[in-house]
């Protein structure tokens, strides 16, 4: 894809100041800008660096007045970082612009495919299924029988519905992800083997949540794992079973949510952090990397450190001393040294 | 799928009260019962619920008597749980009896595939590899060559089982499982390079065994890394080279299992937990999720927690004084000061 | 693969002893060794096997005088082991050797395929992407648009390339990797919604990189996520956006990279180890498994241990002591007990 100046100029409605011409196919930062790229300046941190960029074009706020002879191209605008987001978010949305369906996929005959939409080659989608309108499905993605997807969602590679699901619009799955495996439920026999117990709910996504590449959300025992509107999850997150997931809260990567645990609304979880079954977590709460959380945390806004997971920051206070133990136990020895001196 | 009343009651053996031509497509529970969906009714706690629920049919105990009118129609059995559970298994297996092979799979001339097996759109399948009988295998999954895979196993989509590894029967593998990737194994060089070790064993999989999405399991070095018979594996975990984890263990999603250690039969490893190569874990062991295990437990039945892991009620009682670390130094600069005074 | 005594003896440079035309197809333990495998001896530890080996050729040091009779070909050569690793890298190059374009593979007219590559079955490769000489991809991957590959790489199956990112030559990629998915970037809303930040940058995979299964490396929002040269990454890793890995560093599975933190040369990062965004790591440093890196370590070949990570041998020290709390606890209860007995 290739913007000259102009384009640009026009599309984030700035004023320009050099050649409206010159053409751009990439994007750079100010410090690092090449030829053929557009960058911005929006920190003042960072303006030295404009009098030596080689970017062909540079978004600037308006109140910015070069003090020597600057190269690229200029467009000034009100906000240069959301202009040039906004620039960033229509690269994204031509780059994810395809449509039609690859004769090389596999769609049952009973599914519903909407308007305008990307099937990849070598997907498959099953029996009874509906995909919204302007939803975009990547090669070899798996979609099984009686799945639901909304409007506007991007549907990267080799991503993995189970049958039964349902996707909201406007949802983003990144390659990988596996979405309605069974949950990890196995009844105790007394010649210690496990019996399956079937798991037959499904899991429900609702609109613009966004998932990570390799995550996995196991179905549900009965009813659903429910992931609410407007939830991030990062790459290579399990939640389990019958979990759910409150409205806007972000997960880093490597977080286990386990079976039946509720997750508030605008939570903010770290990496690595471990969530037990079957416990509830507070609206607001925030939970550090690698934190074990092991009774439920019913305070809004609680902040939550260790592994059990106690409050940030009497864990912080605690780990300066645990850091300083072998100090603690010398003052202690020297105590008992004193007393014992003085004939005890 | 739709059953009738009368098609249930047959099937789990029980005596039908109210109309058996009332027809079901879904399962729900007694608190959350919608029309066409069929209960059950076990716990006494829950028996409030059966007054207004709107499911058209629940599963009861014989000697369950409704103390007001109910509206579902009643089927009497000794035992309303197991009877739903086997009710749940019956509806799993109806939905995984697809057989037939997709043309659209590739499927190499030497490769031997049994009776009433499925195999889905865009699997490969390789040179010499077996598939039992009633085995099914879904989209994307790809089989290497000379592997061999038992009778009756469900092979979920995009799962990825490289040459020369032997799965048994009755296996479920979930969606993008990788079995058989080389081992983490590379020989420091002089120049602090690594030289790739040749991986050059298998993976086994004993019968029974369930594994989940997306975990990955590394063929061995030399010989093979072993998952025996009746194993459970959540999501996410990993399993290294040599590994070896015996009868009926159950591990939680997000742990690790380093090189050549060996794990007991009927052990239960917690989410997230790391066990360092090498190791050997004594049967029955329990170790609680996040725990670190950096060296071998040789007492059957032992149950560890932390990192390093230690025994877990001694964990957990210096836990609460570390909770309080604060204090103790309070204590001791009180008792510092008071000898002090008192002239040393 | 079949080979005789003779062609190993060849292919190591060894003198025979022992029947030329015994045949092998597979490799063994000296102490697990059967009939039709080839073994080695190297540790004289383990000598005591070959008199009852049953495998049918072992490669032994030329210094080896058996004490009494040996029923396996021996073939005698400088260092057994090096030897022994030679074989096993000749027998996988062989595994590896297959080349041509499978029909069923979808690949864009505008896609360049350099000589003797292997691409298997449902395989896609975007517009405009290069593969170089000698490269095997295998089934169900995903190449996206603009990406370039280098020569001699191994690309297993089902892994994901996101458009425009670059690999390197001689690189191995396990199956299930995810690379360049979008960066976790999300700016939060006045009404606590979050707004996705586009992800415009890629990743760049240098040479002779080996990554393992289900790892995942999200591109960078703009500029670069970068694996140098020689690096090893082992399973289900996350590596998030802009984050750089530098040459020779070897990380263990279920560790979590966080956004542009930056790890040094040669480094050792054990399992599931968590590093904060933003954060420096020296090179040569050793971070043992579990830790959780919250500053940047700025010493060369520091080693670090806990959550949050400190220096190794303080942590051990302390953890000495907080396993033994309980007595400290009680000893500090004797001196308040002592000296109130005296009267204060």
């Amino acid at each position: 894809m290739k913007f000259t100046a102009n384009d640009i100029a026009r599309l984030i409605e700035g004023k320009l100041d050099g050649d409206p011409n010159v053409v751009v196919n990439k994007v750079s930062k100010i410090d690092e800008g090449e030829p053929g790229s557009v960058s911005f300046l929006a920190n003042p941190k960072y303006t030295p660096f404009i009098y030596d960029s080689e970017a062909s074009i540079v978004i600037v706020n308006t109140d910015f007045v070069p003090e020597k002879s600057v190269k690229p191209t200029l467009i000034k605008v009100k906000d240069a970082y959301s202009a040039f987001a906004r620039l960033l978010e229509v690269y994204n949305n031509i780059k994810h612009s395809k449509t039609g369906i690859s004769e090389k996929a596999d769609i049952a005959h009973s599914a519903s495919i909407g308007k305008d939409v990307f099937v990849g080659p070598f997907v498959s989608i099953g029996e009874n299924t509906t995909i919204g309108e302007n939803t975009k499905i990547y090669a070899n993605t798996v979609i099984g029988d009686n799945v639901n997807i909304g409007d506007n969602c991007l549907v990267f590679s080799n991503v993995n519905i189970y049958s039964d699901c349902i996707i909201g619009s406007k949802v983003t799955l990144h390659a990988g992800i596996v979405i309605g495996s069974d949950g990890f439920g196995f009844a105790p026999q007394q010649d210690s083997n496990f019996k399956k117990v079937a798991q037959i709910g499904n899991v429900i996504i609702e609109d613009q949540v966004e998932i990570g590449a390799n995550t996995t959300i196991d179905r549900a025992t009965m009813g659903s794992t429910i992931i609410r509107k407007g939830v991030k999850l990062d790459n290579l997150i399990q939640v389990a079973h019958n979990a759910e997931i409150d409205e806007n809260t972000v997960i880093a990567a490597l977080t286990g949510i386990s079976g039946s645990a509720k997750v508030g609304k605008n939570c903010m979880i770290g990496g690595q952090v471990g969530i037990v079954g079957h416990l509830q977590i507070a609206d607001e709460v925030r939970i550090a990397a690698q934190a074990g959380v092991s009774s439920s945390i019913k305070e809004k806004g609680f902040t939550a450190l260790g592994s059990p997971a106690i409050e940030y920051n009497n864990y912080k206070k605690s780990y300066v001393h645990f850091k300083n133990l072998q100090n603690l136990v010398d003052r202690i020895k020297v105590l008992e040294k004193k007393l014992e001196e003085r004939g005890q």
